[in-house]
């Protein structure tokens, strides 16, 4: 029999015994479980950019895996622990926006409310439901609880707002950078679908007063010191320098704003 | 069949090849070992961090769980590797005061000197006991050996001193940070059970010049900027500012005075 | 049955979900993978780095073990994805050099090109092979692919090249610092099996123009500020500083020069 997949997705860091105390809690309720973590990294309370991690990530899982994606800046308030069905995978998670890039891709079965305390760690405290909530309601839901005995479904819920790209004039558009990784590549809200004409066609993409014209197929093509536009693995566009740190020399990080124009 | 869980706390950070090692010397004598990390980003050699990360994550794990803890500046050294039942659980760790805080809230049932070395593996190094001592110990006992095998009872070991908030006058108490978290919040030594009535009493708290005077239940409820106390998932009395770092505000870290008054 | 092992060492950093969609497609094809990180924090495209921590660790993972090896400034280039089977193991990698320092250690038995594009996951990105091509790869392989199914056996691939301490005059050697770990342990090129006379004879090391004469086995026995030399786990000299760090008093990382002299 195949063992369940929990992933973890927090903004808890490595450092102290959060993480630690979810995977007990988890292996507490299904022994069996095949726990994996997708980043513990995301910027405390930056539920943008767990968002975007979550999208990059969860597709690459085995269909029945179940996500517990926790950046909760209001947790122990009334905000409502949400719990979708959606592409064949389970997300458990605060309904806070967090969820709203995987959604994007792939529409929900159904979304819950979850509130059936029986599947809590009592008492539950009011500032870690990692541990409390988030872990035993994805611990019962890999060991076979069914979705719809957690909670009610519900009709409407929170979404962050769209990063699209907003064509500004004849052959402009304006974005922004979704996220700067390890590398120090830039990854811009760019899609490849939309403008991988850029691999073929003169452009300048413009950050931070900088400009950028050259487009490559991967980073060893780059010649050294100089930005590039490369289609990245995450399907969108993104700055680069090869074996450089493209977001230290332009200064700019998530949210930073990015002007591509044909030229 | 279960799997036998194998936790590990370490101050071996995750950039080396320290905790891989050890990974492999686990699953080449228990190969159904289920291994999870606690943390690895314990300060290197802070023997009284990690004594206060285990004691909050092990409670959460499986009766039957196998826990190392190597915090261990006295590696090499004639200091004696310790293995301990209590609560259910099994702990290895040097004798070095790293159990502390574990054996503060469930009493031993016995307390051995690891000396068999049958169960190392050898030749035993002498700067990492973490891969030759520990990790081999603990795969053997998640695979079963009974721990009498390993070496004899002990009558003493090594304490940490204890950190239990001591009152200084009518209505005053001294105590310390016990650690900071990774968003900033400072854990102190002053437990919910003795010191919760600060929720509904007028209370001063004091560190490092600063006064706190307010209370919230959660990070949630706290008004922008303004430091307050709560109850942590630690069961102790957190400073806490909502979304911010509250340690970086007041300029304190573990080992801090703090002064708590009735007011 | 045993549950096959896969270890993963790159230099991802664990801040973005490489790592998590690298784990998720190996539990696709291999849903009973025991996957354990070695570590994800080589620094950024340093093979040479990658190599020491992968020949560190492997040799603790039992026969059969299938690593990936995942440093890769060349990705979407012609340089050829290999396959290297060498003492009882399996090694994925980018033929840059990563596998170097394993092969010194165990010559393989034999070494191909990954040519065969069924078993990647398709389309094959440019900038993420760990994904696409290692991680599917490695899958198969421990679901029992066996390895001449991937493509052809190579005659010639990168080497790095060897840092054996040179001797440049009578009792004089000149060697390099090969990495600095987590604790500030400087490890050298100087193994103990060739040199392992300091321990008991006089001598005088040069890094930095700091001159290093006293040896200890273990890092408690060195008195408080004072470097010291001694047998490290991964077999070579390190200078050591009891409980601090000894690379940032020395001022010296990965390729700096070290003296060695008899005296």
């Amino acid at each position: 029999m195949k063992r369940p997949v929990i992933t973890l997705l927090t903004d808890f860091g490595t450092s102290d015994y959060y993480v630690g105390a979810m995977k007990g809690v988890i292996l507490s309720i299904c022994p069996d479980a095949q726990i994996v973590d997708i980043t513990h990294e995301i910027a405390p309370w930056q539920v943008g950019h767990g968002a975007w991690m979550l999208a990059q990530a969860w597709g690459c899982f085995p269909p029945g895996t179940v996500h517990i994606a926790v950046v909760d800046p209001g947790v122990g308030s009334n905000r409502r622990p949400l719990l979708a069905a959606a592409g064949g995978h389970l997300f458990v998670a605060p309904d806070n926006g967090v969820l709203t890039r995987v959604l994007a891709q792939t529409p929900p079965d159904a979304v819950r409310e979850i509130t059936e305390s029986r599947y809590f760690r009592l008492p539950l405290s009011q500032t870690f439901h990692g541990r409390d909530l988030f872990a035993p309601v994805a611990a019962h839901l890999a060991c076979s609880v069914p979705p719809e005995n957690f909670g009610p479904e519900l009709k409407t819920f929170t979404h962050l707002p769209s990063v699209a790209p907003r064509q500004t004039g004849e052959g402009e558009w304006q974005g922004e950078v979704l996220w700067v990784d390890r590398f120090g590549n830039v990854v811009t809200c760019f899609d490849m679908d939309s403008f991988g004409w850029v691999s073929g066609e003169p452009f300048m993409l413009e950050l931070n007063g900088i400009t950028v014209q050259k487009y490559q197929q991967y980073y060893g093509a780059m010649p050294a010191n100089v930005l590039h536009l490369t289609g990245g693995s995450a399907g969108y566009l993104e700055v680069s320098v090869n074996q450089q740190d493209a977001a230290c020399f332009l200064a700019v990080g998530a949210g930073s704003p990015v002007i591509l124009r044909r030229v």
